[in-house]
């Protein structure tokens, strides 16, 4: 790589507040949950997807997939969260390597209580904060660069 | 709270998108990273406002300010970069309590041959795929939520 192409300063200053807002915004919905609620965001971002689950139950390479995170985060998340007595762990029928964790009623009754305040932060820090043309925009975007990661994906 | 104002299907669907969209770019780039330069996200994220500043040197409060981490996660990092020789730790002459990490010559050799296809992927990925407009109006968002999140830490 000789040359490359560096950020004007345009790009630099938006891709650095781009980043500042994403770490900024996740560190005052965490901060607001646990005060609230007492779930971490790695808690609740768990909680969410098995509540919706038809029978509140997701094999963890389905939970995987929904947040990015590597097999030794997800199992010292889902222990933590099995000795809370927020879900147990399951082994798989279909997969003997593969594990499923199900929401208890405990853990359901904690994320019901949770989310009304959770989205209540999300509004007021950030979705109110937006015209209905930049909510458009920043779909537009999101959707044009998840493409392109899945393209490099693929392709390369 | 009583009757929460959910998220309609719009906004739920874009703000899901939108955290995808960066924790995606997030591990595509450190994904690019650690193979080019054996790098990760975090050395990269402390190297950049090493090498920018002055002397080549940050009191840990600055680079803590810069990323939003804790002291405790910070001083792990900054000890394992210190075993690697792309930084040293000093104590600092007018905090008993403070520490300053400074750049080793090895430090900034890794980091300026870093950063060029650092920054190629960022515009391959992020910035080339947005339209002038798309970038001004990330860039608004991004500055009102960021002034909505000041306002809430200092008016609460």
């Amino acid at each position: 790589m000789s040359q490359p192409r560096w950020l004007d300063e345009r790009e630099q200053c938006m891709w650095r507040t781009y980043r500042e807002m994403y770490r900024s915004l996740e560190s005052a919905l965490d901060r607001e949950l646990t005060q609230d609620s007492g779930l971490s965001g790695a808690d609740y971002a768990i909680l969410v997807p098995l509540s919706e689950s038809p029978d509140g139950a997701l094999r963890s390479r389905e939970l995987r997939g929904e947040m990015n995170w590597d097999r030794t985060r997800l199992a010292h998340q889902l222990r933590r969260m099995e000795e809370r007595g927020l879900l147990v762990r399951e082994s798989c029928a279909e997969d003997a390597r593969g594990m499923v964790a199900r929401l208890t009623p405990a853990g359901r009754e904690v994320i019901e209580k949770a989310a009304p305040g959770h989205v209540a932060a999300v509004r007021r820090f950030f979705i109110d904060q937006l015209s209905p043309e930049e909510l458009d925009t920043m779909r537009t975007v999101a959707d044009k660069v998840l493409a392109r990661l899945r393209e490099a994906e693929t392709g390369q």
